[in-house]
């Protein structure tokens, strides 16, 4: 019989192209994640994630969900997973769900988390997971800014994709700040993302903490709906997808 | 002027030959370091250790000292060994310390701590900093074993070096574990340690958990004063140097 399994993963995207499958590359993690699908079923599995995440970006719950047949029970299908994918892949959980469960369609809010060193060297233990930005950040001034950015928004200056059809309306409903010593942790938690925006949300952020724009210029740029409007993309190795949440 | 400078440093050991120098090879820690300050100070700077670390053992705080004459403050040689050091080395502190000190011959107290993933996986964003043992492990037994390790002894069954010629007692005054979820964490602390000494303990105490050795095995093991009668090396990639301490 087929099922629909639903897992919950952590992966390290330092040496993959992103979530998605491009083409014949297996250098992606949905790649990874069918190859070893594939081999346990003898046909091809189509593994359904709840959003890409770019090249470089990490995950600590990325939600996807497969249809397969296979008598290995829940508790032995992932240990079967764990054994075969590559030690920076890891799930964390999997059960079985209702057959029209689909990770993406059925997402209702994502939080998103960003890493940030503000002192001149990163930890040696960390130094995958956070963005090197060497300067010191002026925080109240960046939740000021934060603070227009929350609500529903066209956040079109805030996507990569120009010749996006669809609608770049969305509804960020946090965005906080956490400060340990040198290192700045920022959340943003909304009903979804579009390409690349968490990114130029945080570099556009760091540059009003930096003093190179003013908080007040964030109603703007989101008006202009214009990507030359907003800031830099900030790197991808200090981002991770933390969690995906569903209705039931 | 001349000046003796300690500083205590932190690294993930997982590509170099450990930290001391050998011959020609720049692939230790020390080498780095020395390569580093040679470049500032236009001639060779012999950097002391309080203890070499094994290769791929990592540090959270070893201990160094050099003697070097520069024009820069403590503040700028410790940005400038950061800035010019790779970035899985990094100077955590650096003072100017009396002429006579040495990191190795005045350190009277070194701890080490060793990890240990006892579940079927690795988590990802620690895989280079743990041990995947992936069993389960009883730590009532090995604690019991522990006991019998404490004090004063002959360690020569603990002990790599067979050629070893200068004593082969040592003090442990410590040894505690700490357990989270599947992880397990264990910190030895003593007045030094002899060659692979920490790993073959921790090596020999993980049989003892699994039920392969009688904790009541350890006394026995101390006096046979033989290699052969211990346990297991545990490998390299588990183990932190974690603090050294000095008398002042």
């Amino acid at each position: 019989m087929v099922r629909n399994y639903k897992i919950i993963l952590q992966y390290d995207g330092s040496r993959y192209d992103g979530w998605q499958k491009q083409g014949n590359t297996e250098k992606t993690v949905q790649g990874k994640l069918e190859q070893v699908l594939e081999r346990l079923s003898g046909s091809p599995v189509v593994v359904h994630g709840s959003g890409r995440t770019d090249a470089g970006v990490h995950a600590h719950g990325q939600t996807a969900n497969f249809h397969m047949e296979t008598e290995l029970s829940e508790k032995e299908l992932m240990q079967y997973l764990n054994q075969y994918l590559p030690e920076d892949i890891e799930v964390l959980s999997l059960d079985i769900v209702k057959d029209r469960f689909h990770s993406r369609l059925n997402a209702v809010e994502k939080t998103y988390v960003y890493h940030i060193e503000m002192g001149p060297k990163k930890d040696v233990f960390q130094r995958k997971y956070i963005y090197g930005l060497g300067k010191e950040l002026d925080i109240e001034r960046m939740e000021e800014a934060a603070v227009s950015l929350m609500g529903s928004h066209d956040f079109k200056s805030f996507c990569a994709n120009k010749k996006m059809k669809k609608s770049t309306v969305r509804t960020l409903t946090d965005i906080s700040f956490c400060q340990k010593g040198t290192k700045l942790t920022v959340s943003y938690t909304g009903d979804g993302f579009l390409h690349h925006m968490v990114r130029i949300l945080m570099g556009t952020l760091i540059e009003v903490g930096l003093g190179e724009r003013k908080p007040e210029e964030m109603k703007e740029i989101l008006l202009k709906e214009d990507r030359q409007a907003a800031g830099y993309t900030a790197p991808a190795e200090g981002l991770f997808l933390e969690r995906v949440v569903y209705d039931d």
